[in-house]
């Protein structure tokens, strides 16, 4: 029985606010297009973001714009606020996501708000998608930013990430996922901080944002998976940071993590050579850009696809 | 209570070998000298294979005599055959390894012998180690290469691995380990592969050999501990590859391994600040080659070492 793996492409956002150079609106679409033809199933475009603190994601309305036209596929957006879920609601976004840091140094540096005023804004959120015809209605989820350590504040507990996890839910959110933001997670933290959350908001909890700061990403991933999580976010050629949290940097690699879910036997939904070719649309609209990953260069091993014997 | 791992250094003999430039025997001294006194307790310093074919080999008989000088290090070698282990017997190495390749075609390539050529030269070795006194004979292992397939041949039945695993210990191996030559393996395979050697041969199975070539690396290690390995070869800067496996590439790397353990609770022995600084003896004597990992530039997190009540 296939056991099927969402990704959750968060390199135009998560990738792009971290590249001072804006790329234009049409090698995003181009981007996000290739990526969608080779299977991925949900992409989070953009972040409605004040543009002129960045103007990397000015262009989100019409990207979410061109992306619904895309048959299939769910497109996400972050929203920081109330603002930016309001734009976010008339852009048509499918899925909105808010991060509320367990850090709240960061919180601070990221979004300007407390714990208590994320929450407050992620209540009025909440009224504010319930607004939304229901045939219409996107998802709402918060993610726990800065759940495994803070670079500014350092290491964050871990009944602070099930408390803001719970409240998160209680204020309005849909799910709620885990950030490691810094890339401060290892494989062991990964999997007693998705049990705490568990225990404490069933399935709920749904998916991890992994960095690859430190090396441990796939490790991480599988961390989570061995958990039971099936929803994980990655960015193409590692694209990635947090300008807000100091020495974060590259998500974990879509390519790579496609790999070995795939061969794992996990169900992903990806052509992995049509996946590696959508490298060349980042490498040429961001020319010099360093990219991340080994798959494209290596290659699927010879006879990868007719092992079946080894299948998770 | 800890849980101890042994990290094996490979650089100097599975880095060294895939890179053309033969370092001095002097760096290569200064180098097993600082890993040694960062906390390293195993180092494979090089191999007594034909100095004409693999001339940065060809001090290996010196180094070794310099590595046994260093308190408390297990001074390990490679030896494809008789001849390789007598010379290795007689620099008074303190563990040789055998490779014996569960692709025959590339053990041909690699070695020149079939599996049944290579188990009577285990036998023949055997005889040889057991005729050292006994409190200065050397340990004697096997490691199964291309274990998770080979990129010659593609596929590899576990089945083989399994009977290569038995043979060699019937024919005189006093352990064995599974070696991802090519980097072809998946976290999946790694434990159904650990789990079937395991059925045969229980705690003879010792260690992994890991490449990353595939950017899996350290998922396929957090498997292996999952299994209940203990022993991981690693090479520092992630220096590695196979001359007779096309496309094989570097190894796990050393630091981003070792801090992985380290967050995960297990113990290392390693001082990892100093196993970082131990790159500038790579970067020095090797100028110009890449060197790989994530945590020489990322450093450890904010409150590393703080953070107990996360360990595995």
């Amino acid at each position: 029985m296939p056991d099927p793996v969402l990704i959750s492409e968060v390199g135009p956002r998560d990738g792009l606010q971290s590249i001072d150079r804006v790329m234009p609106l049409e090698a995003k679409i181009d981007w996000i297009t290739a990526e969608a033809a080779a299977g991925v199933r949900e992409i989070e475009v953009g972040s409605f973001v004040n543009y002129r603190a960045m103007p990397q994601m000015a262009d989100t309305a019409a990207l979410v714009e061109a992306a619904c036209r895309i048959d299939g596929l769910a497109v996400a957006v972050l929203v920081p606020n109330l603002t930016g879920a309001r734009a976010a609601l008339k852009s048509g976004a499918h899925k909105l996501s808010l991060p509320l840091s367990a850090s709240e140094t960061h919180s601070q540096r990221n979004v300007n708000r407390s714990h208590a005023q994320v929450l407050e804004e992620i209540a009025q959120i909440r009224a504010a998608v319930d607004a939304v015809p229901e045939e219409t209605r996107p998802h709402f989820e918060v993610g726990i930013a800065t759940a495994f350590g803070c670079s500014i504040e350092g290491a964050v507990p871990e009944a602070k990430v099930v408390q803001l996890a719970e409240a998160a839910l209680a204020a309005g959110a849909a799910e709620v996922g885990l950030s490691d933001t810094t890339g401060y997670a290892n494989p062991a933290m990964i999997r007693a901080r998705i049990r705490a959350v568990r225990a404490a908001v069933g399935d709920k909890l749904t998916g991890v944002h992994l960095h690859n700061t430190r090396g441990l990403g796939l490790a991480n991933a599988l961390a989570a998976l061995d958990e039971g999580i099936r929803t994980l976010d990655a960015s193409l050629g590692g694209l990635g940071g947090c300008p807000a949290a100091p020495g974060a940097s590259g998500n974990i690699v879509t390519e790579d993590l496609a790999f070995m879910l795939d061969a794992m036997g996990f169900e992903t939904g990806i052509d992995l050579d049509r996946l590696a070719r959508t490298r060349e649309i980042l490498a040429r609209a961001l020319p010099g850009e360093p990219l991340y990953g080994f798959l494209a260069d290596a290659g699927v091993p010879l006879g990868h696809g007719s092992q079946t014997q080894d299948a998770a």
